[in-house]
């Protein structure tokens, strides 16, 4: 049994595409006041970005804050926001979503386009397949490349039980913007621990046991990619991480992640890491399992001149560090994709606790 | 202004994904008799494929005849099948066409898809954005690799005037299913020719003046597989020859193809030549333009132990040759693509007549 990958319905690529956002949405706008939701990371409050905005006049624009990763209890209270404003306009529902700025913001519009149709929290729709209605037409404009979350079907939450995304063909944007320009002033090292959440992202798909042609193609590309941004001075630097970070994200159609990533999650609901340092962080101490990756990371850091954050676990409590074991061992799929069905035996609660306390 | 580009809704790519075929049409029977449409390659009448088939008792098969590249006539006769069918049963219009086959067949899938719904004659929409309805739901079974058909917003036809295709965003499958099985048994040196169309395509994308990242990151990556496939003896050869064929058409989405393209589609229309071995016998004359590609088209060729048809154009008469020109110069963006903006100072009828005459 093979996934029957959703794909975004439509994508624009090239430098400068931005400026066709407007046109895009146009075709989308209907009902009474033809609403867009712009969500825009709030770096942009103070830059010449926001005044490029194809805004019309019922349009609303709110500024999302992703200096912690986005949580269920922020998606409500935004969907909430989205809906006291139709509401106060004698209306529905809004015409569209626009999510403006890196994964995080990426994954917040996701999410306010599903709850707007979904009831309750989205708490409860955490897991795989629990959403039962199709979202309100969503679009995405990165501004940081690397997460993927752009082509993705999960938009990743953190719950007050779990860090687990909401998994459904419904979450997939309806529109993407890719336009490299977009992504020129993103500043280090946020920029290359992203593009680290791409190239790591790609060594464990391609050493997984999920694998195949399909996943494999995408995953080489992205890679090649990385390798031309992180280790050459490639005109065109923008463009290249821009589609790397797209062909990660669609190699994980017949892919999987791996142990970095599992135990990257665990991190982040701890410590409130982000995911791209926090996969950087804990892809260093991963050698024995993907020697050739961590070697080629260590080589983009020094090129890149990244100093990696150290001895973030050391003061943590027993509890603290059992929640992040657990969290870590959530994810199945993850640790059984890059160890195989017999991935318990090998990767015991103690080996967990001793890989988190170098980190 | 970039091209927005459609893309297929839904991808499953596995060996033996075939057979989800059935659960997937499954969910998108609806009205009163939920006829699916079969359209298959009457090569695979005398074989076990269709046994296979996820036939339920009102559907309709019709075996396709490709020996002629599809003709707009063709289509337009089919179309009135399918509607007389749904007529007898007391019903509207379809749930879908899936088409089964190589690119002539899932092009004659698609063009009968977009017929349902729009009225008069398929000539009537050769060209760009000229359809006006969403097609009937679509869905593609590739048993040929090579073409890009199953990505690609385009259905080649020859109509009374030209060969050229319904460019469209309607025109994109709604589904592909892309099962590395299917292939297996495709002939040589039909597979060969296939694959070259492919490999031919990719190279015209790549050296055109067109090319941005994201067509070059699958045109570069189509090409990789082609030499894998058929420079090497890879195992998985024909899972590469399904991502190379996919990877070829997506690449077409900011590029175009080229010189050969142009002068095989004349060749197409005058001698009924198929696209694919078209585009082999002009390649081999190409090698002013395409350098490396030629040459290492010969070394796929030599390999794979083919010989090309010769001497193909020495019988023809002038009007039959003026036809021919004729036909490669309406496609300008393919002239300009390979040889900018000035084309039309490179490439003149002489210069074109004197590369037919070699082959």
């Amino acid at each position: 049994m093979f996934r029957n990958f959703k794909m975004v319905s439509k994508v624009v690529f090239g430098r400068g595409c931005f400026s066709q956002l407007g046109d895009i949405l146009e075709g989308q706008r209907s009902g009474k006041n033809a609403v867009m939701v712009f969500l825009m990371d709030d770096v942009f409050e103070s830059g010449p970005l926001k005044d490029r905005l194809p805004m019309k006049a019922e349009d609303l624009l709110i500024w999302v804050n992703v200096d912690d990763e986005p949580k269920t209890k922020y998606v409500d209270q935004l969907t909430t926001q989205v809906k006291k404003y139709m509401v106060a306009k004698h209306d529905h529902l809004p015409s569209g979503v626009i999510g403006i700025g890196g994964g995080s913001t990426m994954d917040l519009a996701k999410a306010v386009a599903l709850m707007l149709t979904n009831e309750g929290s989205s708490a409860d729709y955490q897991g795989w397949d629990l959403i039962k209605n199709p979202a309100v037409y969503h679009c995405a404009v990165p501004t940081l490349s690397g997460t993927g979350a752009e082509v993705s079907r999960t938009t990743v939450l953190t719950g007050p039980e779990k860090k687990l995304g909401l998994n459904s063909d419904h979450t997939v944007f309806d529109q993407i913007v890719l336009d490299p320009e977009m992504i020129a002033d993103a500043p280090n090292p946020q920029r290359f621990y992203t593009g680290m959440d791409c190239y790591i992202h790609c060594v464990e798909s391609l050493t997984g046991t999920y694998l195949n042609s399909f996943s494999q193609a995408y995953g080489e590309k992205s890679i090649e990619l990385c390798r031309e941004v992180f280790l050459t001075d490639t005109p065109d630097a923008d463009d290249k991480l821009m589609m790397a970070s797209y062909c990660g994200g669609m190699s994980i159609a017949y892919s999987q992640v791996g142990i970095c990533h599992a135990l990257s999650y665990g991190l982040a609901f701890v410590l409130g890491l982000h995911h791209g340092i926090g996969n950087s962080v804990v892809f260093d101490y991963l050698e024995d399992y993907y020697p050739e990756g961590v070697r080629e990371f260590r080589k983009m850091m020094e090129r890149q001149g990244i100093d990696l954050p150290r001895n973030l676990v050391s003061g943590l409590t027993d509890d603290q560090m059992d929640t992040m074991i657990n969290v870590a061992l959530v994810l199945e799929p993850l640790w059984e994709n890059a160890l195989g069905k017999d991935w318990k035996t090998i990767m015991t609660r103690d080996k967990i606790r001793e890989l988190y306390l170098k980190m």
